[in-house]
């Protein structure tokens, strides 16, 4: 078994070939995959199978299990997947604002591959090649971590792509399956400040918080969103009500979901009764402030923790607010900077919002739902950033790369 | 005396205060902070006088020393740079790739501060007052963790700065200097998740490492500096000697200065007797290969450890290299991300060269030491990043900031 050292140096030691190969040459690599995966499905079903197995034997939930599970449809989806990030630009050459100086010097900032990127993840066997794609077509290697109760899934995706790779006569290290699945592996490579330059998390808050707090290398924190909607004084109530409904119940399980409700106090009486019986209908508990409870029939107090909640779940928070001011101070102490949208037909209400709250994406008048690579037209994405640094929202192929100044001069020395 | 906490606490809270100032505002401020400091002069040089004896009566280096003690030149100069950030253009505000989407969303990335911005720095009193000036002028508050051997330095700076912000309506808290100087308060801001965005250490090779291995919050690695300089086959000598003696010896303590020479072999005999003595009349030590030992007088053999190291004083290693490929492998394996720079006449090499060596700033035909925020035209760094993430290279006004997404609707949800 390859320890996770001599993973991450395989992909390292393939960066620089990685670098150097032609659009035209990543794009052949991914169809290739892409046709590779569907010839191969049976044997990744078969793989697929006796991890689903293991797991239901250890007790999974089916929720999970669901997660985890492969089918003939979800792996022609992970082979369009690649499909698509082959139709993409490819982000690297690119040169950004190239610049006569006084002193003759031409100076530019040329686009380039981060290097080799870690990814760790949960049980979810298509992220092993939604991460190749992604990686592969930015110039990057990739070590990939993924959870151990999809071990065979992966392994068996993996090796379909080495033979991809190895029939375009390019080095399967540029995607490399970390065979150590213990958390000793995984906190070894949080460290490889000499192999690897960027980390990934892909998972639950558990996961994303053990990575930020033992991780030495450059992390992206992705991921979890208390997102609101602010429903202004003068909203229209129909649209209020279609942009909670769908923002909350369209899809609960994602990151972009809404979790929480502010309801400006002058608007209550009129939105709270249509609002309370669309989420009824659509099943959804709803947890209120005092000043709400009038309006909901069975409804429950909400406490300060409920403030704080990302439910990921048929919940959702409400609370009244005096005023835009107190509604933005509300967010930024709450919020974990994923998305935030504001229902208003005032301009000044709107810009305000815009400006002031601190969050990845902010939306006047529409869903937070649309927070992702694809809806952003970036085409698909390796996660979406909720931190500062690097990236913000969601990160397509351009936030897998970086840049390197370039300069050509003729002989100029410093004064 | 304020604890860590209590300084980190009271800048994170200015920072939508910051964020919300305008660019007249800010201009305003920083003129008036340059006018105190040189009203200031005397007390500051008062409080100067105090560190520099202290640090005497330590034993400091002369060298050291130096860098700790202000004349009114200096703070004159501190001044100065305040009012050329002044005169800078403001990134905030800025709105980048506003695109319609097919559903009718106008989707957008607007720039805006990073927030709160920590930097810890060394027993350098002017760093006080450059931090202030770029992190206010992007619209994010400082938490200053300076020297404690220029405790006093710094407290008579800040209190000057304070004075100004107070007098132009703006809280102080927007640039707070920790009063705690112990090592403990270092260890404790560099875990701040909740406080601070993006943590800065300025200074040498020892704090980097330090806050790279012990911060959870995002870090930007700048600094130290392994620079080579390769002169290929067909170098016009002349220039290549000027190159090399620019990026040695106009400046040793520098990151951007020449460390270590690759000599393509074919070139040797026609540029090492000037090269040598072009370095020794310079007082520059000179470690070499096997086979440059015959050109340089009382030259001494390198060893294995000399091809890494970052000497910051008036030595240089030296080797010579078969081929381009040779000599960018050499630089890809030993340098620090820095700056490196090719001497050569082939269209062919110089394009290679710029594509496959790995470091933040690479050169043809100039001096490594041009990697400045000045020289690049950015005005004014924070330093430079020898990391991938975020940004890379001299780090100005736009690297203090990050963006949001904006979306503008009409009532958009997703299907």
């Amino acid at each position: 078994m390859l320890s996770a050292r001599e993973a991450a140096t395989a992909a390292c030691q393939a960066k620089y070939e990685a670098a150097k190969l032609t659009t035209d040459q990543k794009n052949k690599a991914l169809i290739q995959a892409a046709s590779d995966l569907r010839k191969n499905t049976d044997k990744i079903l078969e793989a697929n199978a006796k991890d689903v197995l293991k797991a239901r034997e250890n007790g999974m939930a089916e929720s999970l299990v669901d997660r985890l599970m492969l089918t003939a449809a979800r792996i022609d989806g992970m082979a369009k997947g690649l499909e698509d990030v082959a139709s993409l630009d490819d982000p690297v050459g690119e040169v950004i604002g190239m610049k006569k100086r006084p002193n003759g010097l031409l100076i530019g900032q040329k686009r380039v591959p981060l290097g080799t990127v870690a990814v760790i993840y949960e049980a979810r066997p298509n992220v092993t090649a939604d991460v190749f794609g992604l990686t592969f077509k930015s110039g990057n290697t990739a070590v990939l971590k993924g959870g151990k109760d999809a071990a065979y899934s992966n392994q068996a995706i993996i090796e379909s792509i080495h033979e991809s790779l190895n029939q375009c006569n390019i080095t399967p290290d540029v995607a490399v399956l970390m065979e150590d699945n213990s958390r000793a592996a995984s906190n070894e490579l949080m460290k490889m400040n000499d192999l690897i330059d960027v980390l990934i998390p892909r998972g639950g808050a558990g996961l994303i918080r053990s990575v930020v707090e033992n991780a030495t290398i450059p992390v992206i924190e992705t991921g979890t969103g208390n997102c609101h909607v602010f429903v202004d004084e003068d909203a229209d109530p129909e649209m209020a009500v279609n942009i909670i409904i769908n923002g909350k119940t369209q899809r609960t399980g994602v990151c972009n979901a809404v979790e929480s409700l502010l309801i400006h106090e002058k608007i209550a009486d009129t939105i709270m009764p249509a609002l309370a019986k669309a989420l009824q209908e659509k099943n959804v508990e709803i947890r209120v402030d005092d000043n709400l409870l009038q309006y909901v029939d069975g409804g429950i107090k909400a406490t300060e923790e409920d403030w704080g909640t990302e439910y990921l779940d048929l919940i959702v928070s409400m609370k009244t607010v005096k005023d835009i001011d107190e509604a933005i101070a509300h967010i930024n102490k709450y919020n974990t900077g994923h998305s935030e949208s504001i229902v208003t037909k005032s301009y000044a209400n709107a810009q305000k919002f815009l400006d002031q709250v601190d969050a990845a994406a902010v939306y006047v008048n529409a869903s937070t739902r649309f927070t992702d690579g694809a809806e952003f037209g970036l085409g698909a994405e390796i996660g979406i950033s909720t931190q500062k640094l690097h990236a913000r929202g969601p990160m397509g192929l351009k936030e897998l790369t970086t840049t390197k100044y370039i300069i050509y001069g003729d002989g100029q020395i410093r004064p």
